[in-house]
């Protein structure tokens, strides 16, 4: 049942006790849903509570700690054993009185780990501010540590068979990109775009479903175009809106994102000019794109090439992708810009999305690429440009479902 | 475009303001999605990085501070004046040097709020214990408190816009498990019925559209329903399972989730004896919400009535629901458990969901409902009991979208 076989769980948990080694960490509190994830295939919505897995350097079971409701699909959908799943009592939810965290705190002190050197992931989606003030307090005599991104940076490289799930996730992303694109047209409603969207990327193919990815489609329409995060709305498309169409495909939580630009009709002389200026720009990180260069070299690359155009991108152009839970795909290690020192290997995979935003327009076009032995490969086979939807072709096939 | 009117902002301001003197808090940092929406009517996917809205008490503007690229979106997407949208350098996201705390600090300090009595959301989503530190840090001579769950308060009673948007989502939701009952058969993948539910959520009616809602759709069959919090998968249904379908229709961001449970044939004894248990016991504590009341009092009518039949429930019944952004929909208030005090009042809404698991099975029925002047309404019209799909009728509108 669990996607990954125990050797390849081995694996993970030898390179993270590696890791907490060098950083003196005895005890790592993995709190982050996406490395409880990687580490023991523990998968569930259930982060909305507090809960973590505990990696003791010198035991070879982690410990899953959460809710009581959640333990059972902790037994289930995990290689840990049974009597190392442990859940709180309801009453610790949500309560004013009561955190999760002082029961977690007696429960390491209980097993004599409360005296450690104990990592926490301290700027990670769901380690609340308080979350650490109540362990501080429920375990007086431990030295706490960063261990944040330890976990991540095990990550960044892919297995074989992590790979193999995120083309399926690829083959997601297209097919909704695909049906995504086919919808819109003057008229139709943001929303409905978004829900075949959303169809699309679950209902999957024949051979296997898709699952929820860790962000929603964004799709910012017309003038809105300038705002990357916007998701719909109920805003009708008019003829010569330009549509920003961000996505992912999600398969056994890992993602392959997908962003292009869509104009319906003719397109503004600033998009038309732009599209191809991107476009290259891709296919320039694209060529450079191998084992050996760094995450900054790339960026450079980047720069030079819009450069020649006189465009400037502030923000980063991509970054690590793969396992995720929301509110996120990214991985938060290796990012595309400048500075970042990361030296690309086989199988690292980024989302490179060099968007380009302005007051009241913008473009993206992203492509997922793995880097392979000798160069890079992107995971889904799109067409890479400015998509322009012809207002008078009607689509025969158009609200075809299943 | 905001969907509230000034008014209404300016009173929830109003009451935030009289809950931050109580509390001694003179700048309240807001980090919680859901209530920077409330403040401000900021809506945007950009939660994956550190942002927040601050309330000085006599201020009449808040500040909205986040990544330069989400400022737009601030701008356009809220009541605040342009000049109070304040936006941070990319080169703070996920790095491993600069923290958008520490920016934010800095401007906290240059506008003089920086030593004063300072509230932060302790064990809200998306506030770090990092963050934490590094506000700290950042703001030496601030006092820190915690100023949890403040804006929380006032989002308990609903205002009838509230209740409105409420009553729209509500129809959304009805619509969502029409459909996605619909499509429950022996066969079909748990998948196939989730990009339904997906769809239908999301695509809304002929009047209006969906949105995201704050959990996925929950949806165990077979064994698995024993499992509240896992979601889908390419399992596929068999003639005999039960299947949990648990989802929300949002609008506005506001929700109304509803859990009903399936049986594909005839439901195991089991089963069949708890349904009549569960639905008693809900409308038992229907008949007894009305303004006054505690929502321990509510429990306590649950407790009894399905005490009659031998059975106890660990987990809270329910909880205060409305505005949210991933990963709940859940106002972490008010609780319908045993030693809540807090009383009901005209325009609350509650999730009441009192769902039973065992080890291999599970029946999760639920309602959401308002408190009226005089008692109580759900709000979803949806037939209250274990729901049998015959395997033998095959529906003809199956598959049919739009």
């Amino acid at each position: 049942m669990l996607p990954f076989d125990f050797l390849e769980y081995q694996d993970r948990l030898k390179k993270t006790k590696k890791k907490m080694e060098e950083r003196g960490i005895e005890v790592l509190l993995v709190t982050d849903p996406a490395n409880m994830n990687y580490l023991t295939g523990y998968d569930a919505w259930s982060f909305y509570v507090h809960q973590m897995v505990a990696i003791a350097i010198d035991e070879p079971q982690p410990i899953w700690l959460g809710r009581y409701q959640d333990a059972n699909g902790a037994k289930v959908k995990t290689w840990i054993y049974d009597e190392n799943v442990i859940g709180y009592p309801d009453y610790y939810v949500h309560s004013d009185k009561y955190h999760p965290m002082d029961y977690m705190a007696e429960i390491l002190t209980q097993i004599g780990q409360g005296n450690r050197n104990i990592g926490v992931e301290m700027d990670h989606y769901y380690f609340s501010a308080k979350a650490f003030e109540r362990l501080k307090k429920g375990l007086p005599n431990a030295v706490f540590k960063d261990g944040g991104l330890l976990v991540n940076e095990v990550r960044l490289i892919k297995s074989d068979q992590e790979i193999g799930y995120m083309k399926k996730a690829a083959i997601l992303a297209e097919r909704a990109m695909h049906h995504g694109i086919e919808s819109i047209r003057a008229g139709v409603r943001e929303s409905e775009t978004a829900a075949k969207i959303s169809y699309y990327m679950i209902s999957g193919t024949e051979e296997f479903g898709g699952e929820y990815a860790s962000i929603v489609p964004l799709l910012p329409s017309g003038k809105n175009t300038g705002i990357p995060h916007l998701t719909w709305s109920d805003r009708k498309f008019e003829d010569g809106d330009s549509v920003i169409v961000e996505l992912a495909g999600c398969y056994q939580r890992y993602h392959v994102p997908l962003a292009r630009t869509v104009n319906i009709g003719a397109p503004s002389p600033h998009l038309e000019k732009l599209a191809p200026v991107v476009t290259e720009g891709i296919n320039n990180v694209l060529e450079k794109a191998k084992p050996g260069v760094t995450c900054g070299e790339i960026e450079e690359v980047w720069r030079k090439s819009i450069g020649r155009y006189g465009l400037e991108k502030e923000a980063r152009l991509g970054y690590s992708v793969g396992l995720g839970y929301p509110p996120d795909w990214g991985e938060h290690t290796a990012s595309l810009r400048r500075g970042d020192n990361t030296v690309l290997q086989p199988n690292m995979t980024f989302h490179l999305i060099p968007a380009l935003w302005f007051d009241k327009y913008g473009i993206e076009i992203s492509e997922t690429f793995r880097v392979t032995e000798k160069g890079s490969e992107t995971l889904t086979n799109y067409p890479r440009d400015l998509i322009i939807k012809h207002p008078f072709i009607f689509n025969q096939h158009e609200g075809e479902i299943s």
